[in-house]
């Protein structure tokens, strides 16, 4: 969708900053769907509960400047978090693992709207391989070297039992894959240059459960 | 499952432990299915990459005790981390949104394993609304309320567009809701007494695009 727009890219942000571009962008799209034309980091921090200083220095990593009373047009600054963030380029995956959560985040079209392209899934299961689900192929899990090269798949998903988590992920590697998303709760060991995102969404289950069960207990200790 | 084991659950843990408590969890599963009887702190250190100290820390706060020279007792440590970690006990939930994200989670039968009870669902698609998707009911949002306390809903699961998480977390804790699960990237206001917990995978995901276009131009700035 854009040329020339790889500088930005090449900067490693902050986690910080970079979990909170999208808070930034889910905002300004909505009101660039009210048509909203102009928006400031004060408008914007009163919505989002993010300092507006803070916001400021996020966004000044982007190619876009604010204008002084004005602030950002609204229509640029979505673009530029778009491509900022890799949202607007695609991003070929692959999910190995197509249990219950495997078959739901390729069910999710979300994650194609964000620039994830699932390209095929992989498994053991006898019934799955050789299937489609939702118009993606299912083979099996000794035809991910091949698959992938074919595919070049970027991004291994790992949704399988966590006990074969680093076994998945050691196999994701050898196939070429550069970047290993982590839905398991294991923990997988790294290599130089491989890129892992761990989202254990039962762990966020544990941290609202603990809190709650606080908060229902008058915080007693 | 257990009585007189409330105790330990009052306590607020610091987040960084509650999210590594699922790790011990995922790890001592695995070794509890291999038959193994008692770990150490340092075992699991090996396989976590945690060191064995923090992780005897976190431990602490179980009632649960290892033995010196031999560690935990397998079993007894699992059910003592399932059991704090809230995994075996009944939380009944809604999701509000069942679009795909929506759908996808309450296919997800890894979900109840960890002890939400999706009860229903609610939208405001005619084509959904009176559906059942495995097995859960849905209903019109506006039946929220009503539904909620019949239900005894404990948590409500935002998984509708971004543009509509504010007025539905608004919905759900005037439905009497005490914590809420945000799957959408918008920032919610929260409430004295409300649990928020965030999931924005999409977020995930644009961290690890960043990292990702980093690590294939050499780190270049």
């Amino acid at each position: 969708m854009s040329e020339n727009r790889n500088i930005s890219r090449d900067i490693v942000l902050p986690e910080p900053t970079v979990r909170r571009l999208p808070w930034y962008l889910a905002y300004v799209s909505m009101i660039r769907a009210r048509g909203v034309e102009y928006v400031s980091s004060t408008a914007i921090s009163k919505e989002i509960g993010v300092d507006a200083s803070q916001i400021a220095k996020d966004l000044s990593f982007l190619n876009i400047r604010g204008k002084t009373r004005i602030g950002y047009e609204v229509v640029s600054l979505e673009r530029e978090l778009n491509d900022f963030l890799g949202f607007s380029r695609v991003h070929n995956a692959v999910m190995i693992g197509v249990g219950s959560l495997g078959a739901a985040l390729i069910a999710d079209s979300g994650l194609e709207r964000y620039g994830l392209n699932i390209v095929a899934g992989f498994d053991i299961n006898a019934d799955l391989v050789g299937s489609k689900l939702c118009g993606v192929p299912i083979y099996h899990i000794d035809d991910l070297s091949e698959r992938c090269e074919r595919y070049d798949a970027e991004i291994g998903i790992i949704a399988v039992p966590v006990e074969n988590a680093q076994e998945v992920a050691d196999r994701l590697v050898a196939a070429g894959v550069k970047g290993l998303w982590n839905f398991t709760p294991a923990r997988i060991r790294t290599w130089e240059g491989i890129v892992i995102q761990n989202t254990s969404i039962y762990a966020h289950l544990a941290v609202m459960y603990n809190r709650l069960d606080d908060s229902q207990n008058g915080g007693r200790r």
